[in-house]
């Protein structure tokens, strides 16, 4: 077995040396600038991590990695389009720095990229492979579209907006663990069970995001604390305030989401005071709680050695108390 | 053997009980759209004649042909946000009738629709189909991005050009037929002929269209003759007599490219009467045999009966003598 160092050493490695391509160059320089922004390198130490778990050779896994890698890169290239955001991991989105039409083109050039990495698996697991790519994928641009039509929408409820995150963000962190199960070997039901895992441990790792976003030590937390507030995005928090909130409370709270004229630092004070006064907070966090369990619950029945499901379990755990 | 109508029906009667997918109806609906909105389908139906001429079964070949056309219509609405256009065939285009970001993602999920339409092959033709696949469609990202950087590029020659076409438009016809072939039967030097076969019938063809699009019937055409002169586009036309005007040609050609403030008919009358004078129309259909030539002598080398090639060769015949 190999730390999550150790893989996550593969992957900057193998990210290092990958060519995506040359010509046309406003094609491709785009595309290694965002791959070389950096990153945590989650998803695709994931696939090498249920690799690894099921007993296979990691080099195996590292094209397929780096795939799902691509593939991530792919969605922030085109989301910041759409969210027209000006940075990404501090530095310029590629709309911003070349232009919209390049950052559309360049995206789906790496769309295809990602399959073409994604097929560097051995013949007998190439379908299961790439079904389960594409399911992931078909899932994530449902998530963002979802996501999208949140922001006009008046009434989304936790249900709505837990099967949000669960596309937009969980089910990739569940295909990266699948395919890298299969690729380890892993039967049918463990690579499923091992889906359930990740999409569970996504959920709730969303939910930490959201709880962060507000309450996260600045100083570790990399995004601007507050951010979400400011920009009324319907978070767990938010959401769960709305559904809570009566009287006065009710009134100040809608008196902040209509404010187009307001100190910023007011504002997220205001409404994380009306976050504690509802203890939305304590709500969020027993939701992500609730699945962490589920996603450990998940790893009983996976036909691996205690001491192997350990490391797995504890990935989990570091995950969810991060605080950036 | 099929008929084209006979192909050409499998694929209309296929695509009118395709569905794409559910919720969010506002991912879906704009796919369901542009796949309504028709054209002469000629992509998949190279696909299932490929299949045909090498004797296979063509209901096998029908998912991997609309994958073609999905592919083909994904390309289109992304394009269509990069040019700005308000119209595709005579209807609203999906950024104009949706919003730019919605076109962004449902292109991006068609995308992935493609690849799973795409793998609906043999398990032993699975890895050949779908590298044949991935590769056309980076070549039509590549010249997408060639075709958008010539809009400021001054000096662009004909073999840039050609190259251009090439990559943006024949190479889907090249892979749609090797696609086509793989699943016939054919052995590899086969679908690789006719691969060949189908880039040198497409470059002829954008060729066609270039002549078309300033000399053809406005009755027949179906887009506004004289559009690519109004938009100074880089066609064959306008490169070739750019190279060959000189004095008060030339001068009075920089003219009505640098003009902002004109009659439309006036300058594609006076532009078309340059292109006369310096006889590119002649040129433009000397390339355009050349590369026709160049089409039908690859059939020569496949491992086929005449009669059964003659059908490829008039159905290449007929694509080039349309008159819209």
């Amino acid at each position: 077995m190999h730390t999550i160092p150790q893989l996550q050493k593969l992957i900057t490695d193998a990210l290092a040396v990958k060519k995506y391509g040359s010509t046309p160059v406003e094609l491709y320089e785009p595309i290694d600038y965002i791959m070389s922004l950096g990153g945590k390198r989650l998803r695709p130490c994931l696939v090498l991590m249920a690799c690894d778990l099921f007993g296979g050779d990691v080099d195996q896994a590292i094209q397929p990695a780096l795939a799902i890698e691509v593939f991530h890169n792919f969605t922030l290239m085109h989301d910041d389009i759409m969210d027209k955001a000006p940075l990404r991991r501090g530095k310029q989105t590629v709309h911003e720095k070349w232009n919209p039409n390049i950052a559309i083109l360049a995206g789906d050039v790496m769309m295809v990229e990602a399959n073409k990495l994604m097929m560097q698996v051995n013949d007998s697991i190439l379908r299961q492979v790439l079904d389960t790519f594409n399911d992931t994928a078909v899932g994530v641009c449902e998530g963002q579209q979802i996501d999208m039509n949140f922001e006009t929408q008046d009434n989304v409820d936790i249900a709505a907006y837990v099967n949000m995150i669960r596309l937009k963000t969980a089910v990739l962190l569940g295909g990266a663990l699948k395919i890298g199960a299969i690729i380890g070997g892993a039967g049918a039901d463990d690579a499923s069970l091992l889906y359930d895992f990740g999409v569970q441990l996504g959920i709730a790792f969303q939910l930490q995001d959201d709880i962060l976003d507000v309450y996260g030590d600045p100083e570790k937390f990399g995004k601007q604390v507050g951010g979400d507030i400011l920009s009324n995005k319907k978070t767990f928090l938010l959401i769960k305030a709305l559904e809570l909130a009566q009287g006065d409370t009710l009134t100040e709270l809608n008196h902040w989401l209509s404010a187009t004229d307001y100190n910023p630092a007011e504002k997220v004070a205001a409404v994380k005071a009306i976050y504690n006064q509802l203890s939305v907070k304590e709500q969020a966090e027993e939701e992500m709680n609730k699945y962490a369990r589920m996603a450990i619950s998940n790893l009983r029945w996976i036909g691996l050695d205690e001491e192997r499901k350990s490391i797995i379990a504890h990935f989990a755990d570091d995950l969810l108390v991060r605080e950036h």
